[in-house]
């Protein structure tokens, strides 16, 4: 399996470390000034993380070449990765050339966190084998990759592309319909819009709101998302007694994003969903599991906040 | 120092454990029915995670005693934590009761989630003597309390009940603005209303967008929050880069939560932020904190995180 990776930036350079670690050749390409020298520099530093979360077997440097010509790069590649600037003037010009270079039976994915997959496509001779697969910086730790094909990828485009992200470590999120800004994206923007309007009505500095979730909710999501997270508040009731006792708070103006109504459907979707994750454990022992989880996040967390600085106004005597 | 804990479901239970958890004596009440069994049943099982954060010397539970008659229970206490159901006539009905059954100078920390102290304090007789005091569940093992004072506080009773809460070993964030939902449940509530409107839309089920969450998002903000977060993704041009790369984003309709103008006041106020945030340490040396830290935060929630099921379909061959 021989990869290509196409823009050689932050997204690009993890590409290539967690391509690298599990053992893969790559060709990486970027037509800018002094790229291959930053992009050596990232991956060197990148990759003492990929050896604490274990190298595969063969894996090494020493597998990495560079070239500034794009043709090259990806003429014998198996599968593409594209990391160019999110300008879609720019993707579609860099995608319509790796298209006609490519093999036709080539894979190519692209990293963008915003644009869809149906819009990337849209000018390719062979648009069937492009889907979005957007990860999450550091590329070469964090597990998630969205993968979301476009109206022209066919099926077995899809479950390849699934099946080579699995084989370099991470984990697939499958994502059934194509919006912008895909789904992870969507709930970090909606935070930090609300972070920003806290800000910007004078509320509170960055720092606070910054400790407002790394202290306390901030800990629980790296288990739980918000929905289970959710759930596990409710006590014996779950996710049930939380939209009973919370449901009316969707009225309130506590952000500046409108909620949806809480129909009886939105009702069942939530907690039947929250019900089929918990995996038949009972309420009781996923508290259990959380709090395990919690003590150790939290203490492994102390060492590595930053601590409170004198701009973290607190009343003082 | 005596402490009196008034509602003793899972938010008062788990005041009770970390209260009693820090060697000190408290008395518990509650008029529901079953009350003292139940809080007691979940003061045992909250414990074991108390005892594995570390127990202050002379920490029991024999320290805890129940009553149901809220007189009893408050008179002689030096500190009130109350958590009685979020409405706000049985909040303005249960304070004022504690107003005239507590010593004048005891201190009344209040645990809403929602409501301003302005608001709690207007018809008691020592409204100088109450906070807000919004803790996080699990009360007993995460760090974080917003306090808030109302307009009639006064100044020493903010700087003492701020003492209080540190010397049970709580990280203060001192709010220095009320608003309905004070800091972090705001943050956390434009979250929400954004994966609900993701499921309400039938863009993806509850259990992708815990996982689009968890697998990513969610283990960085363990250790940043919202800000720092970008302001290290931004690589050496930290915030400014990212202001620059993603401020057109806040123009695009991403989320249903209309973004704040990027005015050049917002924009110095997040990038020196982040700058006072990083104490005087280089992007790389941020870079490296952060690696060491998900390296280790990853493998910790691998071991915690619900698996896969059924219902996240990927696309099957």
């Amino acid at each position: 399996m021989k990869f290509a990776v196409v823009g050689t930036g932050v997204i690009g350079s993890g590409w290539i470390t967690r391509i690298l670690a599990h053992g893969h050749e790559v060709v990486a390409t970027d037509p800018s000034e002094g790229a291959y020298e930053r992009m050596l520099k990232q991956v060197k530093q990148n990759w003492p993380y990929a050896e604490q979360l274990g190298l595969a077997e063969g894996a090494s440097l020493d597998k990495l070449s560079f070239t500034a010509n794009l043709e090259e790069a990806v003429k014998d590649a198996d599968h593409i990765q594209e990391n160019v600037p999110e300008i879609e003037s720019i993707k579609d010009q860099v995608l319509t050339e790796i298209d006609a270079y490519a093999k036709p039976d080539a894979m190519i994915g692209s990293s963008t966190s915003g644009i869809m997959p149906s819009e990337l496509q849209q000018n390719l001779k062979h648009p069937e084998r492009l889907v979005v697969a957007h990860p999450f910086h550091p590329v070469y730790i964090l597990p998630l990759v969205e993968v979301v094909p476009g109206k022209q990828t066919n099926e077995a485009t899809t479950v390849k592309a699934e099946e080579i992200y699995e084989s370099i470590g991470m984990d697939v999120l499958h994502v059934r319909h194509e919006i912008e800004g895909h789904i992870a994206d969507r709930l970090m923007e909606a935070l930090w819009r609300e972070a920003l309007h806290i800000v910007n009505d004078g509320v509170a500095t960055t720092e606070e709101v910054d400790k407002a979730f790394t202290h306390a909710a901030g800990l629980r999501y790296a288990q739980y998302g918000p929905f289970m997270t959710f759930h596990l508040a409710g006590g014996e009731g779950g996710m049930r007694h939380m939209l009973k006792q919370f449901g009316p708070a969707l009225k309130k103006p506590w952000t500046k994003l409108i909620a949806p109504e809480l129909t009886q459907t939105l009702y069942d979707d939530v907690v039947n969903g929250c019900e089929i994750a918990s995996q038949g454990q009972s309420m009781s022992e996923l508290d259990q599991k959380r709090n395990e989880f919690l003590v150790k996040v939290k203490k492994l967390a102390e060492a590595y906040w930053p601590g409170d600085t004198a701009s973290m106004k607190k009343v003082t005597k």
